[in-house]
């Protein structure tokens, strides 16, 4: 089996994070592993949904959405139908998740922060994409609260990053674009935190049963592109 | 750690398979986890969805719903919001694909397997029960339209069941119910085959991450689980 | 004309009420009226719809749902249509309608009594089952109330039953099933209560319509089933 | 008991059809009944619903809308909700069984009339309102596909007309208003053809049950009060 | 270029305005332009939208629709679509905007005017009659509440009332029927005061791009029309 | 007045067009006004709605949507309101609108362009944005076409360019920023072809109504403003 652009099976895509649009979001990135381009924006609002209401915690929520030119059919957009499709859905929550699953929620105290993840060309990981970068835009909010003497610390326990691996062909890979992704025995998402924890394992056959050992063959590719792409974050944030 | 009823932490609540109601479905079974209760019924319909038409293919989708008095506070119908929660739609694509992956669906022909899970009362692990129970009713249709000479074999490859496992007060147990799984660490469901094979795991911290060590444990776990679910759903089929 | 499995004219299907799924429902009874089968709860809220804040009056209100799986072709769920039909919504209104005619509202005080009528399987009448079968999970869950001491009595004025009737080939019939019902040239709902007196009279021309007299032979084989079903009613609740 | 304007007991009040708008619809007409002024319309479509395609059977359906200025309090448009009242689709119903049972639908053929009453002004009993003033708009639609000579003959097996009757302060009365409408014990409506025979007979008791007698006494206060609404229907028509 | 019935190029329709329904609405008004009917209430309640709360300034809001039965084919109910069409939209957008324009909104007070705009029957020109009627009915409104000293004055600075023009076979008309609408190059909406003054101009090329020349023309003939129109209003409200 | 950055008031803000996402898109360009971002998109799909079906012209519909970080305060996903607002509806007809003018259908054959909109970051001024990045966007699709020998000739008759005018206190600017915007007296939008003819003039009185010559002096202000944008499209087209 030969990847695209004879990619390594262990081999991340080319993979930048840059910034995004400053005039009104306290934290926005653009992420970019190869050609998947999503836009991560963290926006902090003053209050909690209800049932935080007096408890002192804050809350983390996500938004996903797919722009309508960034896959090769045209996607119709989500309003038209009236509702949000189950993957998104889906998709939505698992951001959301991962992110929380790292934040000091008390440190946070009754905000709310908002993360959108705007996919504006996919080609494949957007969801895991979506977490590696939302995960930046989330620390530069807390940034900026930090600089306007909001917060006193970054309220995070650690850093969380994601990647997709799978058994394409029989071998197993990691950071499958779409071509890979669309053939693929066994789909797996994998968001961990740089201490090398699970915060998530999300594996679905598509095709054949997959046994114990490619699952372990799996989650060790998986360890080793995110160790990469936490270095990435740490790097684009300074620290 | 003490569970529930004193059960040890690799056992399974009580659980029984039994017949539903069979004036309308060709398969229908309610299956008994505990104190959860699910109806699970298959209907077949002669015709595909649009993608499948004229492919000799055939389909398999579920579709979910917990009644509003099968919770301890009453669940809101999902039409009066207008649509099914995030929770749900997750729940039936899960329930879809792990009964897709066993069946072979060129031997099912172009006709399509309606597959309904509705929770007659609620008390954890609502999703893998559903999972196990649905496998059941499937078979059952599908040995109907084998008498009706309308399949010539069961066109299934493998067993599956489902559970859930997690990690409780530290501990690593099987089967958990409402109780524990509200203040679990870690959540996750497991969906094999008689042979072993993963189809589905998702593993979620919710509280904190978990090491390999403990994804380690929390599968064994499952597969005990999983061997006993398959041979009660052989004894039920009495095959 | 002969009846299916021969019975009377002015013969009910054999029904029974049973114990429903206790563990979260303070009032759980399945009714089964031949092969129709209804899952009926009731359960209590400590508020009431805004315009009886204040009021110190209680309400009733009820749900009604045929499961997919209950009806010979599957019923899509009308979560997928985004909204209820007007069909399920007349008989929501009619269950709910009838049980706050017999209700003592300030006896009750400022709770809702949530009424869920799941029909489980169909084969005519599932609207007057539910009816019939509901007015016992409310009887069970007022009950509970007063056992717990925050109701002195069951505010209850009377007991309710419900029943169908019909005009088929040019004969009046009480208690139609489903094979009876497709086929009416008249289809009554009669809603009662043990004094004989109405609480609800709908009788619909389906075919041809319908003289006095042949609407007072309906009454009359309406009240004959509603004073057995009330037999039933008191006979379940040991009174 | 003195009703509004010392109306006696068994008297309509005062009911004008007139023509309605002619620039687009077949059969238009205002109906008033009181206070209560009706917009009736029908509108013929050269096409049947799917479940009539090839039956040569043609079909009836009607929509009713009260217009949010007639009423005392601003009724919100439904539209905004995002669907019908469970009490809107009662009386589209009700309107169009009505019309349906007089109707020869061989003789109308594949086509489809589309009733439509919006009320331009509510004082109570806009659904009966609604039924008189729509056969009359109906049968001028029939009466425009005769000249046209699309129909060779009208297609109704009768005239049908629709009245309230109700229980105020213990006193049956005929053709409630809507400030003895809102205090009614017992509130009924009936549809009636020319022969004295019921296509609809309604009656809810909203404050106390009904007896037998009160109902025979409310039936006969309908009957008059509909024979006199057919001869306006006869004399508006010139037939 | 002949126009229907003779019409001049600036010649308004036969335009009538008659008093509409008093029951409920503090101001109704039926607006006529030639075939085109518009139903125009206004209705009072004492209270304001959120941002509003407290301001002591008071708003206006509108609503349109088109009866079912007020087009040549019948315009399905945009219930039944679930939401407003964007055209719809606009048009309310466009009536609540130009009447705004001319309220004192602190002379108000903080009480919301409903305007409820219903096309009995559409010939071209609803929207414009829409604003030429809405300003009497809330004029009218405004009346009562003087009537009964809730307001002191009439809180307008200015009268308002709207007419079409456009570009038909070359030539720039006023007031445009539907079948001359409907084949303009350019259609053309002018809402303005009493002194001339523009409060809304909305001009679209539907064929081709218009000259500046061609917009001066259409703007004087949109002038001289308004101009008669307020004098219908002053005269209808006796002013 | 000074306006921010000490603009002329004929002044547009430094605009900027550049290639967009080039994976997917055949037409996809990212339009700068000052902090106004937006991508346009064009995308064609070879067939067109019902009511071209046959006649051998084509189509281009435009959609529009605010990304929700793109605004101070986050825009709520609209498909979580289950409907586009007034305003994007509004906006999504006059981009469809502005373009279309200029399209040569029968050229375009039987295929339908769609236009996407996606405004990234909002500052003022993105429907008149969207209408000049997304004449862009589509001539660079028809180009493609071209290129593949689909079409023959780019099937344009002018290029158009949008911009908007107002007048903020009492003086008459062009292309508005956000904090113009929202106290401007006067809001004007203008679609014009290089000829400087108009295809579209929304001119809506805010505070107090315009006179003529306020409308002229504005009218001109566009002109210049949008001869302008049309030779940045041409250089950025190399045409």
């Amino acid at each position: 089996m030969i990847r695209p652009n004879e990619r390594r099976t262990n081999q991340l895509r080319t993979t930048k994070i840059k910034q995004g649009f400053s005039k009104h979001a306290a934290g926005s990135v653009i992420i970019e592993s190869g050609d998947t381009v999503v836009l991560c924006s963290a926006m902090v609002e003053e209050k909690v949904p209800p049932f935080l209401k007096g408890t002192n915690n804050g809350w983390v929520t996500a938004e996903y959405s797919l722009l309508p030119s960034s896959t090769d059919t045209r996607s119709q957009r989500e309003v038209n139908r009236g509702k949000v499709s189950g993957r998104t859905s889906e998709i939505q929550r698992l951001i959301g998740r991962s992110l929380r699953a790292v934040v000091d929620m008390e440190a946070l105290g009754e905000r709310t922060v908002w993360i959108d993840c705007d996919v504006l060309q996919a080609d494949g990981g957007t969801r895991t994409a979506s977490v590696t970068g939302a995960f930046v835009a989330m620390y530069l909010a807390f940034k900026d609260l930090k600089e306007k003497d909001i917060l006193q610390e970054i309220p995070i326990t650690d850093y969380v990053a994601a990647t997709s691996v799978g058994i394409v062909e029989g071998v197993p890979v990691l950071d499958l674009e779409y071509v890979e992704d669309s053939e693929a025995q066994v789909d797996m998402n994998v968001v961990m935190t740089s201490k090398g924890e699970f915060i998530e394992v999300q594996g679905t056959a598509e095709g054949k049963p997959y046994s114990k050992d490619e699952l372990q063959q799996l989650l060790n590719l998986a360890e080793s592109g995110i160790i990469e792409l936490i270095k990435m974050q740490k790097s684009f944030l300074g620290e």
